[in-house]
């Protein structure tokens, strides 16, 4: 199966999502994860699209999601890149346009490690909480711990 | 927005879809009327973009579904026709083009006028029965009337 530019940007347009959740965990540096990732989410008899997308970018994963759904993967900083400079020179058409540039921003911060530091993770988290497919009041939490440095427990692992 | 042909084709194989209802209408010659349609439904806040598929195809309508969902919907059949055209010269991609082919068989027989006969629309429902978006119970319920002649009270109007 052969796809195009143009098809990989519609059929985004109406079936990716660009995602970032922030982990805390605190045997890393400064307790949280952030894990940005583009997904592709189909029933399992469209396998092959996923995996013909996975063969037009040259990256990426495509694995059991839950049930029937299966999905296309990206979640390495260096492909997530590439990913953001496909969308940058072949732009969405939907509003997903708007969440996909939240993300790159969430990116490009990454990229430069801005959220080893405190002021760069509430960057991060308000980006994040603007996307329209987050947990707004976990991260409104996660912000609030992080400003006011209130004590996390030793297993907390909230995923949000 | 300028779209292209191929990112048609990519956002129909994520949102599109190839619907044919068929209700009783006992005012009609043969008790039963044949609706297909060609739908994509999106959020209110991507209009633009159904006023751009619309503007790509020259036909259609565009107009609230329910809640703050807004579709772009083709009914007339000469309109039909050339949606079927376009996706014969530029296929989908994805299992929807299943449902496309036999979509585009439904649209054929009711060119040709099979659906004003008992055996048309027994094939017509067949058809329909095997288009994965179909309500199959009040379909093989239909079949069984138009076979066996079960008579049909006056205000059946069951859309299936």
């Amino acid at each position: 199966m052969k796809l195009t530019k143009d098809w990989i940007v519609g059929f985004v347009d109406g079936e990716g999502c660009f995602h970032v959740s922030i982990n805390q965990k605190k045997d890393l540096k400064n307790g949280f994860q952030v894990l940005p990732e583009f997904v592709i989410v189909q029933h399992k008899r469209d396998i092959k699209v996923l995996y013909a997308i996975k063969k037009f970018f040259g990256f990426g994963i495509v694995k059991k999601n839950h049930d029937d759904r299966w999905c296309y993967v990206v979640r390495k900083l260096e492909h997530l890149e590439k990913i953001c400079d496909f969308f940058t020179k072949n732009p969405l058409k939907t509003i997903k346009n708007v969440n996909f540039i939240k993300f790159r921003k969430v990116i490009n911060k990454i990229k430069r490690k801005d959220h080893l530091t405190v002021d760069g993770l509430v960057e991060i988290i308000d980006i994040v909480n603007s996307m329209n497919t987050q947990k707004r009041e976990k991260l409104i939490e996660l912000k609030k711990q992080l400003l006011c440095g209130e004590e996390r427990g030793p297993g907390a692992k909230d995923k949000i």
